[in-house]
């Protein structure tokens, strides 16, 4: 049951709600056979995410401006084709691969579960993906946001507290009136640590069927979940 | 017919959206009969709004830092209550009364409309209520808003251009790209000079039965319409 206090849950979207690698797989499968390449889509899309954490930290770590999510995967492109030896693209053919992560699609229970959830619940992103985007995943995938906040309207990525504070304050909440859901033990243990309420919701395909799982946090969540329609059950909803 | 660059609609919501004046009246006049007061309620809803622009006009002018919505509403309500001789109230009194601009109702075509719309359309709020108070009401009326953007996440309250400038950077627009929603000439204006199309949508019992009518801007629109519900007739949805 959840406590309640809660009026908000806040969602991990990369890998929580949306199956980022095999959506971006895709797109660059696609792109590979367009071009008459042979990349190995997964691998790809494995080592473009890699890039994603270090781009962020000289963000974090005040080394250079603000800059959104789109910015940082479209420099990361660039160093992958060049890495790839890929060349000859126009802006507009990098533009539109970059935008395969606003084409992702999301875990089978979601769509459902948030819809349900809903009822009793603000649901907010709280990524490091930008604005458009989540509303751009969101209107392609269905996802019934109430509002999307995180990283690039805090100006801060997680997993800097001040993504989740800023979060809160946006909704006029306190932390302990938000939950953050996620399927990653480090962005939990983070939310808990600025005061949110935390839901586990383990998505052990995220890395593809023969991934190590990630190490389980000694943390204790609020809830744990097999699914968003597990945790609509367990909260009544 | 809607121009098919279109890609997002983004909305005026105070008159435009919500019938904030009969709204916020009714939750005076509640509190007037519980206190056994006198209030003309609709009387206290116009000085309240009144004093509204001057108020963010210090915001506007950089005499003063970014202050919310609902933290200028609450300073106005003290203001106002002190006029009226009201004291004694607690801190929680006054804020579930500053919250009365929470718990607008929609115009009666509102959220048919925006449920027709959204079909075609991004759907987002580009309005000087500051975020908690838009989800806050969204989630009361059943506004489908895909994304709460406006004044607090751009941090300029509205006429000033970068509120609409960056409402469009958030999403990934151009201005081109997007299309102002509202009722009121002067907001429109504004945005067309930054590049939005624009939308106008008169309602005419926004100040009571009785008021004078908003005088008509000169420039042209690229719609018209009576309500939100002829607007989706309009654009084919």
């Amino acid at each position: 049951m959840v406590p309640h206090a809660i009026k908000a849950l806040t969602f991990d979207v990369f890998g929580t709600v949306v199956d980022w690698r095999s959506s971006v797989a895709r797109a660059i499968d696609d792109f590979s056979r367009r071009k008459g390449l042979a990349i190995d889509a997964a691998v790809f899309a494995d080592a473009w995410r890699d890039l994603y954490d270090p781009a962020m930290d000289d963000v974090r770590a005040g080394r250079r401006p603000w800059i959104n999510l789109d910015d940082l995967h479209r420099e990361s492109l660039l160093k992958l084709l060049s890495r790839y030896g890929v060349s000859g693209m126009s802006e507009a053919e990098i533009d539109d691969l970059n935008r395969a992560w606003h084409r992702l699609d999301p875990w089978p229970d979601v769509v459902a579960g948030l819809g349900r959830l809903k009822r009793k619940f603000i649901l907010a992103t709280l990524s490091n993906g930008n604005v458009a985007l989540m509303v751009n995943m969101a209107k392609r995938a269905g996802l019934p946001w109430d509002v999307i906040l995180g990283a690039e309207v805090a100006r801060h990525y997680k997993p800097q507290p001040e993504t989740y504070l800023r979060t809160a304050a946006f909704l006029a909440l306190e932390p302990q009136q938000c939950m953050m859901v996620a399927a990653h033990p480090g962005d939990l243990d983070v939310a808990a640590r600025c005061g949110f309420a935390t839901a586990y919701v383990p998505r052990p395909l995220e890395y593809g069927p023969h991934a190590p799982q990630e190490r389980k946090s000694e943390r204790r969540y609020d809830a744990v979940a097999t699914d968003f329609l597990d945790l609509a059950s367990q909260f009544g909803c």
